[in-house]
Protein backbone atom coordinates (compact mmCIF):
# COMPACT_ATOMS: atom_id res chain seq x y z
CA UNK A 1 0.00 0.00 0.00
CA UNK A 2 2.80 2.15 -0.21
CA UNK A 3 5.14 4.19 -2.40
CA UNK A 4 8.19 1.79 -2.64
CA UNK A 5 5.54 -1.12 -3.68
CA UNK A 6 4.60 0.66 -6.93
CA UNK A 7 5.47 -1.00 -9.95
CA UNK A 8 8.21 1.11 -11.72
CA UNK A 9 6.89 -1.16 -15.50
CA UNK A 10 3.65 0.95 -15.09
CA UNK A 11 5.31 4.52 -14.77
CA UNK A 12 5.48 4.86 -18.31
CA UNK A 13 1.65 3.41 -19.18
CA UNK A 14 0.23 6.61 -20.19
CA UNK A 15 -1.73 5.51 -22.90
CA UNK A 16 -5.08 3.14 -22.24
CA UNK A 17 -4.03 -0.25 -21.82
CA UNK A 18 -5.00 -2.97 -24.30
CA UNK A 19 -8.48 -4.81 -22.13
CA UNK A 20 -7.47 -7.80 -20.89
CA UNK A 21 -8.74 -10.22 -18.13
CA UNK A 22 -8.06 -9.25 -14.68
CA UNK A 23 -6.03 -12.71 -14.37
CA UNK A 24 -3.57 -11.71 -11.81
CA UNK A 25 -0.09 -9.63 -11.27
CA UNK A 26 -0.60 -6.71 -13.37
CA UNK A 27 -4.22 -6.05 -12.52
CA UNK A 28 -3.26 -6.34 -8.99
CA UNK A 29 -0.26 -4.14 -9.24
CA UNK A 30 -2.28 -1.48 -10.86
CA UNK A 31 -4.68 -1.35 -8.42
CA UNK A 32 -1.99 -1.39 -5.83
CA UNK A 33 -0.52 1.61 -7.43
CA UNK A 34 -3.69 3.43 -7.63
CA UNK A 35 -4.82 2.93 -4.40
CA UNK A 36 -1.54 3.87 -2.68
CA UNK A 37 -1.84 6.56 -5.12
CA UNK A 38 -5.31 8.02 -4.19
CA UNK A 39 -3.89 7.66 -0.19
CA UNK A 40 -1.28 9.96 -1.32
CA UNK A 41 -3.27 12.48 -3.10
CA UNK A 42 -6.21 12.93 -0.55
CA UNK A 43 -3.33 13.20 2.39
CA UNK A 44 -1.84 16.23 0.48
CA UNK A 45 -5.42 17.23 -0.61
CA UNK A 46 -8.14 15.75 0.91
CA UNK A 47 -11.22 14.14 -1.23
CA UNK A 48 -12.32 17.52 -2.95
CA UNK A 49 -8.81 18.18 -3.74
CA UNK A 50 -8.38 14.85 -5.33
CA UNK A 51 -8.72 14.49 -9.50
CA UNK A 52 -8.82 11.08 -11.56
CA UNK A 53 -5.82 12.75 -13.53
CA UNK A 54 -3.58 13.37 -10.74
CA UNK A 55 -4.22 10.20 -9.44
CA UNK A 56 -3.89 8.46 -12.56
CA UNK A 57 -0.12 10.76 -13.11
CA UNK A 58 0.85 9.29 -9.47
CA UNK A 59 0.26 5.71 -10.14
CA UNK A 60 1.31 5.64 -13.63
CA UNK A 61 -1.59 4.49 -15.19
CA UNK A 62 -4.04 6.08 -17.81
CA UNK A 63 -7.11 7.84 -16.52
CA UNK A 64 -8.80 5.94 -18.76
CA UNK A 65 -8.18 2.82 -16.81
CA UNK A 66 -9.24 4.45 -13.59
CA UNK A 67 -12.31 5.48 -14.92
CA UNK A 68 -13.16 1.93 -16.41
CA UNK A 69 -12.49 0.35 -12.80
CA UNK A 70 -13.97 2.63 -10.27
CA UNK A 71 -16.46 4.85 -11.96
CA UNK A 72 -15.75 8.12 -9.73
CA UNK A 73 -13.68 9.89 -7.40
CA UNK A 74 -15.70 8.51 -4.09
CA UNK A 75 -15.72 5.10 -5.52
CA UNK A 76 -11.85 5.27 -5.67
CA UNK A 77 -11.33 7.01 -2.28
CA UNK A 78 -13.87 4.71 -0.55
CA UNK A 79 -12.25 1.72 -2.08
CA UNK A 80 -8.39 3.04 -0.65
CA UNK A 81 -9.57 3.82 2.37
CA UNK A 82 -11.19 0.42 3.19
CA UNK A 83 -8.45 -1.30 1.82
CA UNK A 84 -6.29 0.16 3.90
CA UNK A 85 -8.11 -0.29 7.17
CA UNK A 86 -8.42 -3.55 6.50
CA UNK A 87 -4.85 -4.40 5.71
CA UNK A 88 -3.77 -2.65 8.34
CA UNK A 89 -6.28 -3.50 10.52
CA UNK A 90 -6.90 -7.43 10.90
CA UNK A 91 -9.18 -8.29 13.12
CA UNK A 92 -6.90 -9.62 16.31
CA UNK A 93 -7.08 -13.47 17.22
CA UNK A 94 -5.26 -13.73 20.45
CA UNK A 95 -7.65 -15.98 22.07
CA UNK A 96 -8.56 -13.54 25.01
CA UNK A 97 -10.92 -10.55 24.65
CA UNK A 98 -9.06 -8.05 26.68
CA UNK A 99 -6.20 -8.45 24.43
CA UNK A 100 -8.07 -8.49 20.89
CA UNK A 101 -9.73 -5.12 22.25
CA UNK A 102 -5.98 -3.79 22.84
CA UNK A 103 -5.10 -4.63 19.56
CA UNK A 104 -7.97 -3.32 18.39
CA UNK A 105 -7.88 -0.36 19.73
CA UNK A 106 -3.81 0.02 18.90
CA UNK A 107 -4.87 -0.61 15.39
CA UNK A 108 -7.38 2.34 15.08
CA UNK A 109 -5.00 4.80 17.38
CA UNK A 110 -2.81 4.05 14.50
CA UNK A 111 -5.02 4.41 11.90
CA UNK A 112 -6.33 7.86 12.76
CA UNK A 113 -2.76 9.46 13.44
CA UNK A 114 -1.97 8.25 10.02
CA UNK A 115 -0.96 11.58 8.18
CA UNK A 116 -4.28 12.40 5.85
CA UNK A 117 -6.99 10.39 7.76
CA UNK A 118 -8.13 13.25 10.19
CA UNK A 119 -8.82 14.85 6.60
CA UNK A 120 -10.78 12.42 5.10
CA UNK A 121 -12.44 11.13 8.13
CA UNK A 122 -13.21 15.42 8.25
CA UNK A 123 -14.04 15.30 4.63
CA UNK A 124 -16.61 12.05 4.85
CA UNK A 125 -18.48 14.06 7.60
CA UNK A 126 -18.36 17.46 5.91
CA UNK A 127 -19.75 15.93 2.62
CA UNK A 128 -21.76 13.57 3.75
CA UNK A 129 -24.62 15.50 2.26
CA UNK A 130 -23.43 14.57 -1.16
CA UNK A 131 -25.14 10.76 -1.92
CA UNK A 132 -21.78 9.41 -3.06
CA UNK A 133 -20.02 10.51 -0.31
CA UNK A 134 -22.33 9.21 2.16
CA UNK A 135 -22.39 5.32 0.55
CA UNK A 136 -19.07 5.58 0.98
CA UNK A 137 -18.74 6.33 4.31
CA UNK A 138 -21.39 3.57 4.81
CA UNK A 139 -19.56 1.04 2.82
CA UNK A 140 -16.43 2.21 5.17
CA UNK A 141 -18.38 1.67 8.15
CA UNK A 142 -19.97 -1.45 7.64
CA UNK A 143 -16.74 -2.81 6.55
CA UNK A 144 -14.62 -1.97 9.46
CA UNK A 145 -17.76 -3.36 12.06
CA UNK A 146 -18.13 -6.76 10.57
CA UNK A 147 -14.38 -7.33 10.36
CA UNK A 148 -13.92 -6.62 14.15
CA UNK A 149 -17.92 -8.08 14.60
CA UNK A 150 -15.76 -11.63 14.66
CA UNK A 151 -13.99 -10.45 17.73
CA UNK A 152 -16.57 -9.92 19.61
CA UNK A 153 -18.42 -12.90 17.90
CA UNK A 154 -15.92 -15.18 19.30
CA UNK A 155 -15.65 -13.71 22.89
CA UNK A 156 -18.90 -14.92 23.15
CA UNK A 157 -18.52 -18.35 22.29
CA UNK A 158 -15.76 -18.75 25.16
CA UNK A 159 -18.29 -17.06 28.02
CA UNK A 160 -16.07 -13.78 28.02
CA UNK A 161 -19.37 -11.85 26.53
CA UNK A 162 -23.01 -12.42 27.58
CA UNK A 163 -25.51 -14.23 24.78
CA UNK A 164 -27.00 -11.97 22.57
CA UNK A 165 -24.06 -9.35 22.74
CA UNK A 166 -24.61 -7.10 20.01
CA UNK A 167 -21.18 -6.56 18.33
CA UNK A 168 -21.23 -3.54 17.10
CA UNK A 169 -22.08 -2.28 20.39
CA UNK A 170 -19.24 -3.34 22.20
CA UNK A 171 -17.05 -1.96 19.17
CA UNK A 172 -18.65 1.22 19.65
CA UNK A 173 -17.98 1.53 23.17
CA UNK A 174 -14.40 0.65 22.50
CA UNK A 175 -14.17 3.06 19.22
CA UNK A 176 -15.89 5.68 20.83
CA UNK A 177 -13.57 7.56 22.85
CA UNK A 178 -10.75 7.16 20.32
CA UNK A 179 -12.78 9.08 17.41
CA UNK A 180 -13.47 11.45 19.64
CA UNK A 181 -10.17 12.72 20.58
CA UNK A 182 -9.34 12.61 17.04
CA UNK A 183 -12.83 15.06 16.72
CA UNK A 184 -11.57 16.83 19.85
CA UNK A 185 -7.91 17.24 18.51
CA UNK A 186 -6.85 18.60 21.86
CA UNK A 187 -5.20 15.22 23.54
CA UNK A 188 -2.99 12.92 22.27
CA UNK A 189 -4.19 9.23 22.46
CA UNK A 190 -1.52 7.89 25.04
CA UNK A 191 -1.40 4.19 26.51
CA UNK A 192 -2.66 5.11 29.42
CA UNK A 193 -5.75 6.26 27.21
CA UNK A 194 -5.94 3.11 25.26
CA UNK A 195 -5.75 0.92 28.33
CA UNK A 196 -8.56 2.98 29.76
CA UNK A 197 -10.85 2.44 26.56
CA UNK A 198 -10.25 -1.48 26.92
CA UNK A 199 -11.07 -1.36 30.81
CA UNK A 200 -14.49 0.52 30.09
CA UNK A 201 -14.97 -1.81 27.32
CA UNK A 202 -14.92 -4.76 29.57
CA UNK A 203 -16.84 -3.00 32.49
CA UNK A 204 -19.72 -1.95 30.28
CA UNK A 205 -20.05 -5.42 28.51
CA UNK A 206 -18.44 -7.78 30.02
CA UNK A 207 -19.36 -10.72 31.71
CA UNK A 208 -19.00 -9.66 35.54
CA UNK A 209 -17.07 -13.01 37.15
CA UNK A 210 -14.82 -12.74 34.62
CA UNK A 211 -14.13 -8.97 34.32
CA UNK A 212 -14.30 -7.47 37.69
CA UNK B 1 -29.28 33.55 16.96
CA UNK B 2 -32.33 33.11 14.19
CA UNK B 3 -32.92 34.62 11.19
CA UNK B 4 -35.98 36.41 12.75
CA UNK B 5 -34.17 37.82 15.53
CA UNK B 6 -32.18 39.95 12.64
CA UNK B 7 -32.26 43.74 13.41
CA UNK B 8 -33.94 44.82 9.84
CA UNK B 9 -32.84 48.38 10.31
CA UNK B 10 -29.37 47.29 9.82
CA UNK B 11 -30.65 45.39 6.24
CA UNK B 12 -29.34 48.54 4.10
CA UNK B 13 -26.15 49.16 5.99
CA UNK B 14 -24.01 48.91 3.25
CA UNK B 15 -21.78 51.48 3.88
CA UNK B 16 -19.15 51.27 6.76
CA UNK B 17 -20.82 53.05 9.55
CA UNK B 18 -19.07 55.59 11.35
CA UNK B 19 -16.84 54.44 14.13
CA UNK B 20 -18.75 54.75 17.80
CA UNK B 21 -18.04 53.09 20.91
CA UNK B 22 -19.97 49.37 21.18
CA UNK B 23 -22.50 50.37 24.24
CA UNK B 24 -25.12 48.48 23.84
CA UNK B 25 -27.98 48.30 21.54
CA UNK B 26 -26.84 48.82 17.97
CA UNK B 27 -23.19 46.93 18.84
CA UNK B 28 -25.36 43.89 20.12
CA UNK B 29 -27.73 43.43 17.42
CA UNK B 30 -25.49 43.35 14.69
CA UNK B 31 -23.24 41.11 16.50
CA UNK B 32 -26.08 38.98 16.59
CA UNK B 33 -26.97 39.48 13.30
CA UNK B 34 -23.58 39.17 11.92
CA UNK B 35 -22.92 35.95 13.77
CA UNK B 36 -26.86 34.28 12.90
CA UNK B 37 -25.54 35.25 8.84
CA UNK B 38 -22.64 33.63 9.84
CA UNK B 39 -23.95 29.97 10.65
CA UNK B 40 -26.56 30.15 8.03
CA UNK B 41 -23.79 30.54 5.35
CA UNK B 42 -21.72 27.83 7.32
CA UNK B 43 -25.05 25.17 6.94
CA UNK B 44 -25.20 26.19 3.46
CA UNK B 45 -22.00 26.49 1.66
CA UNK B 46 -19.60 25.34 4.53
CA UNK B 47 -16.36 27.17 6.34
CA UNK B 48 -14.56 26.41 2.95
CA UNK B 49 -17.22 28.15 0.82
CA UNK B 50 -18.25 30.83 3.06
CA UNK B 51 -16.72 34.80 2.34
CA UNK B 52 -17.13 38.03 4.93
CA UNK B 53 -18.72 39.06 2.03
CA UNK B 54 -21.38 36.86 1.69
CA UNK B 55 -21.84 37.19 5.62
CA UNK B 56 -22.07 40.80 5.51
CA UNK B 57 -24.33 40.89 2.78
CA UNK B 58 -27.07 38.45 4.73
CA UNK B 59 -26.48 40.56 7.90
CA UNK B 60 -27.05 43.95 6.20
CA UNK B 61 -23.80 45.56 7.47
CA UNK B 62 -20.32 46.04 6.25
CA UNK B 63 -17.52 43.95 5.65
CA UNK B 64 -15.23 46.46 6.75
CA UNK B 65 -17.53 46.29 9.96
CA UNK B 66 -16.92 42.51 10.22
CA UNK B 67 -12.79 42.61 9.25
CA UNK B 68 -13.20 45.47 11.97
CA UNK B 69 -14.41 43.27 15.02
CA UNK B 70 -13.65 39.92 14.10
CA UNK B 71 -10.44 40.32 11.84
CA UNK B 72 -10.34 36.89 10.04
CA UNK B 73 -13.01 34.04 8.65
CA UNK B 74 -11.92 31.46 10.93
CA UNK B 75 -12.14 33.64 13.90
CA UNK B 76 -15.94 34.54 12.79
CA UNK B 77 -16.84 31.27 12.86
CA UNK B 78 -15.38 30.75 16.00
CA UNK B 79 -17.32 32.77 17.97
CA UNK B 80 -20.63 31.78 16.18
CA UNK B 81 -20.64 27.96 16.71
CA UNK B 82 -19.32 28.83 20.32
CA UNK B 83 -21.63 31.39 20.97
CA UNK B 84 -24.60 28.93 19.34
CA UNK B 85 -23.35 26.17 22.06
CA UNK B 86 -23.31 28.49 24.66
CA UNK B 87 -26.43 30.02 24.10
CA UNK B 88 -28.30 26.60 23.18
CA UNK B 89 -26.66 24.14 25.79
CA UNK B 90 -27.01 26.69 29.14
CA UNK B 91 -25.26 23.80 31.78
CA UNK B 92 -27.80 21.92 33.44
CA UNK B 93 -28.13 22.31 37.15
CA UNK B 94 -31.27 20.10 38.25
CA UNK B 95 -29.61 19.07 41.75
CA UNK B 96 -29.05 15.55 40.77
CA UNK B 97 -26.26 14.21 37.86
CA UNK B 98 -28.13 11.58 36.07
CA UNK B 99 -31.05 13.67 35.54
CA UNK B 100 -27.84 17.02 34.45
CA UNK B 101 -25.98 13.85 32.54
CA UNK B 102 -29.53 13.49 30.52
CA UNK B 103 -29.97 16.98 29.83
CA UNK B 104 -26.49 17.43 28.81
CA UNK B 105 -26.77 14.44 26.27
CA UNK B 106 -30.14 15.68 24.81
CA UNK B 107 -28.12 19.14 23.80
CA UNK B 108 -25.61 17.29 22.21
CA UNK B 109 -27.96 15.08 20.45
CA UNK B 110 -29.68 18.54 19.08
CA UNK B 111 -26.32 20.14 18.32
CA UNK B 112 -24.99 17.73 16.19
CA UNK B 113 -28.49 16.81 14.42
CA UNK B 114 -28.94 20.80 13.52
CA UNK B 115 -28.66 21.55 10.06
CA UNK B 116 -24.74 22.60 9.09
CA UNK B 117 -23.38 21.13 12.09
CA UNK B 118 -22.19 18.06 10.94
CA UNK B 119 -20.25 20.02 7.89
CA UNK B 120 -18.73 22.42 10.30
CA UNK B 121 -17.54 19.64 12.63
CA UNK B 122 -15.94 17.84 9.45
CA UNK B 123 -14.30 20.92 8.34
CA UNK B 124 -12.84 21.48 11.71
CA UNK B 125 -11.48 17.93 11.27
CA UNK B 126 -10.64 18.18 7.76
CA UNK B 127 -8.65 21.93 8.27
CA UNK B 128 -7.36 21.04 11.31
CA UNK B 129 -3.93 21.43 9.74
CA UNK B 130 -4.45 25.37 9.36
CA UNK B 131 -3.57 26.97 12.82
CA UNK B 132 -5.91 29.05 12.62
CA UNK B 133 -9.08 26.44 12.52
CA UNK B 134 -7.23 24.51 14.70
CA UNK B 135 -6.82 27.40 17.28
CA UNK B 136 -10.52 27.87 16.39
CA UNK B 137 -11.54 24.14 16.81
CA UNK B 138 -9.78 24.17 20.42
CA UNK B 139 -11.51 27.25 21.60
CA UNK B 140 -14.74 26.26 21.06
CA UNK B 141 -14.12 22.67 22.69
CA UNK B 142 -12.51 24.35 26.09
CA UNK B 143 -15.43 26.67 26.01
CA UNK B 144 -18.15 23.35 25.71
CA UNK B 145 -15.73 21.29 28.52
CA UNK B 146 -15.19 24.44 30.38
CA UNK B 147 -18.86 24.84 31.00
CA UNK B 148 -19.73 21.11 31.24
CA UNK B 149 -17.48 20.68 33.89
CA UNK B 150 -19.09 22.93 36.10
CA UNK B 151 -21.97 19.80 36.03
CA UNK B 152 -19.40 17.44 37.20
CA UNK B 153 -18.09 19.57 39.99
CA UNK B 154 -21.50 20.47 41.85
CA UNK B 155 -22.15 16.02 41.70
CA UNK B 156 -18.67 15.66 43.51
CA UNK B 157 -19.57 18.22 46.15
CA UNK B 158 -22.92 16.77 46.38
CA UNK B 159 -21.12 13.25 46.59
CA UNK B 160 -22.46 11.34 43.21
CA UNK B 161 -19.10 11.52 41.73
CA UNK B 162 -15.82 10.56 43.79
CA UNK B 163 -13.49 12.78 45.01
CA UNK B 164 -10.50 14.14 42.61
CA UNK B 165 -13.45 13.15 39.39
CA UNK B 166 -11.38 14.48 36.45
CA UNK B 167 -14.44 16.79 34.59
CA UNK B 168 -13.65 16.02 31.36
CA UNK B 169 -13.00 12.30 31.47
CA UNK B 170 -16.35 12.17 32.49
CA UNK B 171 -17.67 14.82 29.41
CA UNK B 172 -15.85 12.54 27.70
CA UNK B 173 -17.66 9.54 28.36
CA UNK B 174 -20.62 10.86 27.76
CA UNK B 175 -20.25 12.22 24.86
CA UNK B 176 -18.02 10.54 22.45
CA UNK B 177 -20.57 7.97 21.51
CA UNK B 178 -23.08 10.58 20.31
CA UNK B 179 -20.34 12.06 18.31
CA UNK B 180 -19.23 8.60 17.19
CA UNK B 181 -22.85 8.30 15.80
CA UNK B 182 -21.86 11.48 14.11
CA UNK B 183 -18.91 10.39 12.79
CA UNK B 184 -20.12 7.01 11.37
CA UNK B 185 -23.50 8.12 10.20
CA UNK B 186 -25.55 5.16 10.08
CA UNK B 187 -27.92 5.21 13.13
CA UNK B 188 -29.98 7.59 14.49
CA UNK B 189 -29.56 8.77 17.83
CA UNK B 190 -32.78 7.96 19.87
CA UNK B 191 -33.97 8.03 23.26
CA UNK B 192 -32.91 4.63 24.21
CA UNK B 193 -29.19 5.24 23.03
CA UNK B 194 -29.13 8.61 25.15
CA UNK B 195 -29.97 6.75 28.18
CA UNK B 196 -27.61 3.97 27.36
CA UNK B 197 -24.79 6.75 27.16
CA UNK B 198 -26.16 8.39 31.04
CA UNK B 199 -26.11 4.89 32.15
CA UNK B 200 -23.00 3.91 30.96
CA UNK B 201 -21.33 7.21 32.73
CA UNK B 202 -22.80 6.72 35.93
CA UNK B 203 -21.35 3.07 35.97
CA UNK B 204 -18.05 4.15 35.16
CA UNK B 205 -17.52 7.42 36.93
CA UNK B 206 -20.30 7.38 39.65
CA UNK B 207 -19.97 6.22 43.39
CA UNK B 208 -20.78 2.44 43.31
CA UNK B 209 -22.87 2.76 46.53
CA UNK B 210 -25.29 5.10 44.49
CA UNK B 211 -25.48 4.36 41.53
CA UNK B 212 -25.43 0.72 41.09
Amino acid sequence: MNQSERDPENEQAVTPPVPRKRTGGRSARVRDAVLAATLDQVAEHGIEGLTIGDVAARAGVAETTIYRRWGTRTALVAEAVTELAAVANPAPDTGALRADLQLLAEQISQLISRPGVARLVGTTIALSVDPEVAAARHRFWNDRFERTSQVIDRAVERGELPEGTNPREVIETLSAPLYFRLLVGDEAIDDAFIARCVDNTLTLHGNCRLNH
